[in-house]
C-alpha cells in the first residue's frame, strides 16, 4: 500500500510549529493503529505535541481520528437517556459508587466503563471487586440489558472503543509524554465519546493528589476537554473540585465500598455526599432531566438511591449483603499533641493506601481488598494528644513502614483554638 | 542487571528543560546501544533535545560516552602528526581528493575516514570508487601502514567508531530529530574524536547547497563543534564557507575525480584551489607545521601533491593512470539570452547530480560513476545567447527530464554589463 504521508514530514510539522491538516492526523491515527507508523516515530510526536501544543482544532480532530479507529457504542435505542461522568482521578474518590444508582433513580441510565487503578489513584472497578462475586467484564448486550433494566452499570472498557489510544497510552507512558493535556484530554474523550454517552459530566481534579496540581492547568483540561465533547455533540460540563486533602474518610478498596453504602444509606462524610449531589445534579440536567438539588439528596436518605445500588451490584453477580473482606492487620497513627488537624496532604495518603496493597505499581499486579487507610480526623476537627489520626491497613505487615514514612509531613496539628477556613468541595465550573 | 535510571525520569529531565546530569547522560547512551532503553523513549528524548537544545557541558559528555560506545583509535605511534578535515557536506565538494595528499607532502599524516553520499550531497567515497581498482575498506593495521608510508589514507570508517552514534543517526533519520545542532555536532566530533587525529579543521558549509542555509546557524554549529573539539583535546577550528554557488565546475563522481587531478596538477577553478590552500594551512597549522601558504600553494603546482595522490590511490588499490568513467548520455542547458551569469544554485545543482544518478536515496542503492553535472559558466562570467552553461551526464537518459525539472529557475542571467559581486569563499573563521 503507498502510504499518502510521510511520517517524517508529519512530525516535522509538528515540531515546527506549524498545524497538522485534518489529513495527516487522521492518516497518522491511522497509520500507527496499522503499524505502518512506527513507535519511534509516535513518540517523537508525542513529545513535539506536548512541548509546542495543538489547536483546538487539530486536538478535536486527533479526537475523532482516535474513535474512528474503533467501534461506537449506541445507547439510542434505550428507553432513557444517557449521562456518564469521568473522574480524572484522585484519592479517596468512591463518588462513582453511590453517584451512578443515585442518578438512574431519577430516570437517567448511566453506562460506567471505568478503568484499574495504577499508582496513588484508586480504580473504581478495584474497589467494586472487593464485593464477593462481583464481576467487571459484560458483553455489549449484558451491559445494555442492565442498563434497560437498572439504568446504571459500572463495567471494564472493551478493547474495541478507542484502539489508537490504547496503544498510544501505553507508548506515552514509557516515553515520558503522559503529561501533555491535548493527549490527557484526546485519550479520555475519545473513550467517553466512543462509550456513546449522551451527556457526560467531568470531575477535574486539583491538588497535591491530583494529576493536575495548579487550578490553571485542571481549568485548561477542564476546558479543552468541554470543548471536545461539545464538538462531538456530546453535552458536557465539568466541575473542578478539590483534591488537596482525600476525599471522604477512606482511601482503599473495600474501605471505600463501605463508606459508599453509608453515603447511599443516607449518612457518610459531608464532602462525598455533597459531590456526589452537585455531579448527580450535573447529570440529570445534562440529560435533559433538571431535578431539584434537594430532591437528589433525599433520594440518598430514603432507600432509593440503595435500592437501585442493590439491583445494580446483584446484577453483575455481588453480594450486596455479603461481608466485606477485611485486612489482617491494623496500625495507627497518633496525634503528638492537643490542637487542630490544620492539613491532611492527599498525595501521602494516596501513596501510603498504595504501599499498603490498595493500590498497584504495573497493570498485571493484583491488590489488596482490605488494605487502604482510614481517616479519623479531617482538617478542621480538634485532636487531643494520644488520639488515632488514621489506622493503616494491610495484610502484609512489612508494608506499613514504608507507609510511615510517606505520611510523615502529610499532616500536621496547628495550636488548640486556631481556625482552619473550610475548604469548598467545588472550585469551578466549566460548561 | 538493575538499571541505576528510568529512562523516562532522564526524558522528563530534559523534556522540562533542567539539565541532564554526566551520569544520565552515560547511562541513557550505554543502555540505548545495550537496547536496555528502546527506540521509541531514545526518539522522544532526541526530540526534547532538539526543541530545547543542551548547554555546552551535556553535549561534551554526549559526546564522550557516544565514543566511549565504540573502540578508539591510536595514532601515537605514528612517526608524524596527523590532522584531519571533516565538511558538513555540499555540493561538488571534491576538497578531501587533493587536500589529503597536499597536507602529506609537509609530513603531516591524513586518516580521514569517510562516508557515502545520501541525497543532494555526494560522499567522497562514491568519487574514490569511480577510479577503477580503488577500494574503500582497509584493516586498522593497514590504515596505519598506508599512514605511515604514503602520509594520507582515505576510507570507509569501520563499525567499531561511536556504534551509539550509528545507531542514533539511523533513528534520528526516521523521526524527524536530524536538525538539531547539539545532535549533529556530537554525532560529527564523536566519530572524528574516536578517530584519533590530533588535529581538526572543519569546513561547516553555508547557503543553499548546504545542511545549514543561514551563516548563523552554521556559527553556531561550527562554535559547538570547535568546543568539543577542545574540550577533547583535538586542536580544532572551523572555516565557514560558502555552499550558495556549487565547488568549482563539476558535481558528480569522476567528474569530480577529474576535477581534483587538474587541481593537483597545478590547474583547476580558483575557488577549489583557494579552499584547499586554506584548509591546508589549517591543518599543518594544527598540527604544529606551520607553513607559508605560498609554499602550499606551489606544491600544487610542482609535482609533489599530485605524487603523494598517486602513491595514496595506488595505496589502496587503485590506478591514477587509467581512464575515468564517462557517462553514456549527455545533455546540454543552454542560455536563452546575452548577458552575465547571476546565480547558480548549489542545491538546485546537488538535486540535479543526485536524480542523473550520482546521488542515492536509500544507503543501499548504487550510483552511477559517471553521473553528475558540468558547469561551464560561473556566476560573474559573460554568457551567449545559445552558449551551453551546463552539461548533464546519466547512464539513463529517462533521468534528464527530471534533472531539467529542479534546474529550471536554479540559475538566472543579467544584463550585458551587470557587475556580479565576487563571492569570498571563506566567510569566517572560529577557532
Amino acid at each position: 500500500m503507498t502510504e499518502p504521508f510521510d511520517a517524517v514530514d508529519v512530525i516535522r510539522t509538528k515540531r515546527d510549529r506549524a498545524e497538522l491538516s485534518d489529513a495527516q492526523v487522521d492518516w497518522v491515527l491511522d497509520a500507527y493503529t496499522r503499524g505502518a507508523v512506527a513507535e519511534e516515530q509516535m513518540s517523537a510526536l508525542a513529545m513535539a505535541i506536548l512541548l509546542n501544543g495543538m489547536t483546538r482544532a487539530e486536538v478535536s480532530r486527533w479526537t475523532a481520528a482516535m474513535i474512528a479507529s474503533g467501534e461506537r457504542m449506541d445507547f439510542s435505542g434505550l428507553s432513557r437517556p444517557t449521562a456518564d461522568k469521568h473522574s480524572t482521578g484522585g484519592v479517596g474518590d468512591k463518588i462513582t459508587l453511590p453517584l451512578a444508582p443515585l442518578v438512574a433513580v431519577f430516570g437517567v441510565a448511566v453506562p460506567q466503563l471505568s478503568g484499574r487503578g495504577l499508582g496513588h489513584t484508586g480504580g473504581t472497578l478495584d474497589k467494586l471487586e472487593s464485593i464477593p462475586g462481583w464481576r467487571a467484564s459484560l458483553s455489549n448486550a449484558e451491559m445494555l440489558a442492565q442498563l434497560d433494566d437498572v439504568g446504571a452499570v459500572v463495567c471494564a472498557a472493551g478493547a474495541g472503543l478507542a484502539p489508537a489510544d490504547k496503544k498510544l497510552y501505553a507508548l506515552r507512558d514509557v516515553t515520558g509524554t503522559v503529561e501533555s493535556i491535548p493527549l490527557i484530554a484526546s485519550s479520555i474523550m475519545s473513550k467517553k465519546i466512543a462509550e456513546g454517552t449522551g451527556a457526560l459530566v467531568l470531575d477535574v481534579k486539583v491538588g497535591s493528589g491530583a494529576f493536575m496540581k495548579e487550578l490553571d492547568q485542571a481549568r485548561e483540561l477542564a476546558r479543552t476537554m468541554v470543548d471536545l465533547g461539545t464538538d462531538a455533540g456530546v453535552r458536557t460540563v465539568a466541575l473542578l473540585t478539590d483534591m488537596a486533602v482525600p476525599l471522604g474518610r477512606t482511601a482503599g478498596n473495600a474501605l471505600e465500598v463501605r463508606e459508599s453504602v453509608e453515603v447511599l444509606d443516607g449518612g457518610g462524610p459531608a464532602d462525598v455526599v455533597d459531590l456526589t449531589v452537585a455531579l448527580a445534579v450535573e447529570m440529570l440536567d445534562g440529560a435533559g432531566r433538571p431535578t431539584d438539588p434537594d430532591e437528589v439528596r433525599r433520594a440518598l436518605g430514603d432507600g432509593r438511591a440503595m435500592d437501585a445500588w442493590r439491583r445494580m451490584i446483584a446484577a453483575q453477580g455481588g453480594d450486596p449483603d455479603a461481608a466485606l473482606p477485611e485486612a489482617v492487620h491494623t496500625e495507627q497513627v497518633v496525634a503528638e499533641s492537643d490542637g487542630v488537624l490544620d492539613t491532611l496532604d492527599a498525595y501521602a495518603v494516596g501513596v501510603a493506601a498504595w504501599r499498603l496493597g490498595a493500590g498497584r505499581s504495573r497493570r498485571e499486579d493484583p491488590v489488596q481488598a482490605g488494605a487502604g487507610v482510614e481517616i479519623h480526623v479531617r482538617p478542621g476537627e480538634p485532636v487531643r494528644a494520644g488520639q488515632p489520626l488514621l489506622t493503616l491497613h494491610t495484610d502484609t505487615p512489612e508494608r506499613f513502614a514504608r507507609a510511615r514514612e510517606i505520611l510523615d509531613g502529610g499532616w500536621s496539628v496547628a495550636p488548640v483554638g486556631t481556625t482552619v477556613p473550610d475548604r469548598p468541595i467545588v472550585l469551578d465550573r466549566i460548561g
